[in-house]
């Protein structure tokens, strides 16, 4: 059954080798004036940021650098809404990946307001009104050029939040596979961790249909051949291809038309890690992965992981249901440490004393026990989570 | 692969029971003059015309009744055009099905043009503005409802065209599934018909991807499986909402995206059968599907028969490939007569005699026999899909 949804996603998506050519069409049509924003410097190793500038000598650019992996208010959301602000910007260009893309996401709505930014990230104001914004995507994982999400953080006061509004959607992403060629296989592989438990948190949810669960099942099939062909040839462009477009569908809603509403409760947990560890995103959501499928695992769950273990892995349709759960969730956990990332807490850093603390913290970010929740999660069952992931 | 392509659909879906309880909001955000357009009476019958009008009964509401089921642009589209501009029209609410969709689509913009508004369809002259188009579907079918297509005829001159515009993306589109329940069964074997064909259109193409074949396998599942369901249940809520979901996700590309252009060539066909002849379109649609895929079936497509025999019908993966591409032909063949397609074009009251005619007539409408529609099909291989069919 397809549930009650509204879906609404304007950003056009032009996607293909060598799409940025048309470039300076599509910025002319915003106007003349551009914050460029970028992170550590990856874009101009793989000469792209030579290319833009090139592409865009017509223009006037304003350049935002450096912003950092898991983006900050202060100081980068703050400078380039003041930057927008005292240059008349405009449009914006993020050239980077999501933590790029959710930075100028911020920043385009600050750039529009004449309190205090925080406000409106953290909700206590609506925004009104936000620059457009371009994007030239270097990394397949978050889906933010297709969403109108971003995640912001504020160091100063310890605050972190997922800040969702549709004046956010990017107005045109350029996709072109060749910018993840360079893409390490570290990144290669947390990025499809990434995408894969945006699919996971889609899938685990009620009610279910017969087409939504055929997408997430492509999906998932897609992610997981192509990302073992990119780790063993980082060019080769049908995986890198693939890869770019599926990640696109992580979280604007598509994927789980008509389900209901599951939580994100594998996002919740991983934004604790985030926040005390600095991890990085795809891998605390590895980890936590297969032991959340475990904390899960019910009469009323079981019916999923069958599904997985049929469609997706398949196995045989005669297994017992409990002893395929057992299987689909050994199948995550072998996939992901194939493509390298360390199964385990400790390895990425995370102290096991902080896990009372950081169980608190999730239930205090996101109500993880609410009853909306698919599988509802007390601060019991966060800390076996937490624990088992050690 | 995903091979290069533009993506955008800017139509908000409204989906669920009830939800034309936001019409009057969502109105509202358009102006205070509506075109109602409807065709002939069934939105009476099952009250939605009752319901609509007293939602609205703040509004100024233009009539446009009796839009015919392979819309006309004399006299509906020109009809329409003149009461937008008589009476000031700020939006146009299409309630019925594609043909109410297609018909209001190429209203909206003749309604912004000052001259001859066949020129526009016909695609003599570029439009440049359109008035906004709120719709409440009544049908799964045809996918107008988040597309920027239309199909018109001008009977006058003998002239149907298929016209399509970034400037017709509905604006808003309401999909509840209980005002399909009363669909016949004949006309929902042939929307569900009409959408099979849509997704079949775009899976026989190339390149082809892991992503996108899963997508239109699914696609496909889920309309094979729900059509059955609805034709012993019209009231079975689950499967008419998969209906009119997945049929929705036809005409925009997403299916698609990434492969290259097919050339749509059962399409191509079936229109010159509907030009002939007025029979529904995807009864057209069914009859013709086995025998164009026979027509086509080589060492170059047997893939992808193999490809829908092993992921949609199961069947077992040692069976030689075309003895696998021909079973697949057979169980489409089948499933459009279990839901009660007559598989032959006499049986819908086409005529021998006129195969030479409308092989000529497809050549100069559509050339299907271009190198780059998937099989390139010329007037001999038209004739045989033609002959076979009858």
């Amino acid at each position: 059954m397809i549930a009650d949804f509204t879906y609404q996603t304007p950003t056009k998506l032009i996607f293909g080798k060598g799409v940025i050519e048309d470039l300076p069409e599509v910025m002319a049509s915003f106007g003349k004036t551009i914050l460029m924003t970028y992170g550590g410097g990856s874009i101009k190793k793989i000469g792209l940021y030579d290319k833009v500038k090139t592409l865009l000598k017509d223009f006037t650019i304003v350049e935002l650098a450096d912003i950092e992996p898991n983006p900050k208010y202060d100081p980068s959301v703050i400078t380039g809404a003041k930057l927008c602000k005292e240059k008349g910007v405009d449009v914006i260009l993020a050239v980077g990946g999501g933590s790029v893309l959710d930075c100028s996401k911020a920043i385009s709505v600050c750039a529009k307001y004449d309190g205090e930014g925080w406000d409106l990230i953290s909700g206590k104001v609506q925004a009104k009104d936000a620059l457009p914004i371009v994007d030239i995507l270097t990394l397949a994982a978050t889906g933010s050029e297709f969403d109108s999400g971003c995640v912001i953080s504020y160091t100063a006061i310890s605050d972190k939040r997922a800040y969702g509004d549709p004046l956010l959607y990017p107005a045109v992403s350029f996709l072109d596979p060749t910018y993840t060629f360079s893409v390490s296989p570290w990144q290669t592989a947390c990025g499809t961790a990434d995408a894969i438990n945006h699919v996971l948190e889609q899938f685990f949810s009620s009610p279910t249909s017969l087409f939504n669960d055929g997408i997430m099942i492509s999906a998932l099939r897609s992610l997981m051949t192509n990302v073992k062909i990119a780790l063993k040839d980082p060019k080769d462009y049908a995986a890198r291809s693939e890869l770019m477009y599926v990640c696109s569908w992580g979280c604007n809603g598509i994927l789980a038309n008509g389900a209901g509403y599951s939580g994100w409760p594998m996002h919740s947990i991983e934004h604790a890690l985030s926040a005390y560890f600095d991890i990085t995103h795809g891998a605390g959501l590895a980890i936590i992965t297969p032991r959340w499928m475990r904390e899960i695992l019910s009469e009323k769950t079981v019916e999923r992981f069958v599904t997985l273990g049929t469609s997706l892995f398949g196995f045989p349709k005669d297994l017992p249901a409990f002893d395929m759960a057992q299987k689909v969730i050994d199948a995550f956990y072998s996939f992901f440490e194939e493509t390298g990332i360390p199964m385990h807490l400790a390895a990425v850093g995370v102290k096991a004393e902080k896990i009372g603390e950081m169980a608190d913290h999730i239930l205090a970010c996101d109500d993880t026990s609410a009853s909306w929740v698919y599988v509802p999660l007390d601060k019991a069952a966060l800390v076996r989570i937490l624990e088992a992931s050690m």
